[in-house]
């Protein structure tokens, strides 16, 4: 059985120029905010954006990449988490600033 | 005499995308974190930046525009202040994490 991954950037990897431009956006802003809201956890399809489904694959991947979410394979759905632990190590009160400005 | 002035965002009309946006670069940062350490007014002049004059001018530009940075002419010189009391009063944490990482 293959087991498809999805590159992650390291914690020490992920850059503050990354994350900024990443949270610099609304919709990408309420995938985490939703993320942060008690879903540990959440396949893609569950996520409430008012945009289509292409467009939000591309908003997780800038996501991914930025090293503020994973992604990982459940069968074929990908489940989305927030990586607050690495964000909070990296840049302390970033994360939560962001969050509270909506 | 006619006084020139620039435009800047009145402190209800900052947007989180713009800020995020406007300090997602790290020449803009070093803007930033020089005025934040306590050059409350510098001549765009005064900066020390790895960039052309031409490119700065567009920083400070951004910078403005997003409600990140005052400009104020004097003479022909332009002075620069950060909008610390309006940043915290629309993002509180946000601007202080930012400068944390550097």
């Amino acid at each position: 059985m293959v087991v498809r991954s999805l590159e992650h950037p390291e914690r020490d990897a992920i850059t503050i120029d990354g994350v900024l431009s990443a949270l610099a956006d609304p919709v990408r802003r309420s995938i985490v905010s939703q993320l942060a809201d008690g879903h540990s956890e959440q396949a893609c399809i569950a996520f409430d954006l008012p945009v289509t489904k292409s467009t939000s694959t591309h908003h997780f991947r800038v996501l991914r990449e930025a090293g503020v979410i994973t992604q990982r394979y459940r069968g074929t759905a990908i489940h989305n988490g927030l990586r607050r632990e690495d964000l909070d190590w990296r840049f302390p009160g970033l994360l939560d600033s962001v969050l509270m400005a909506g």
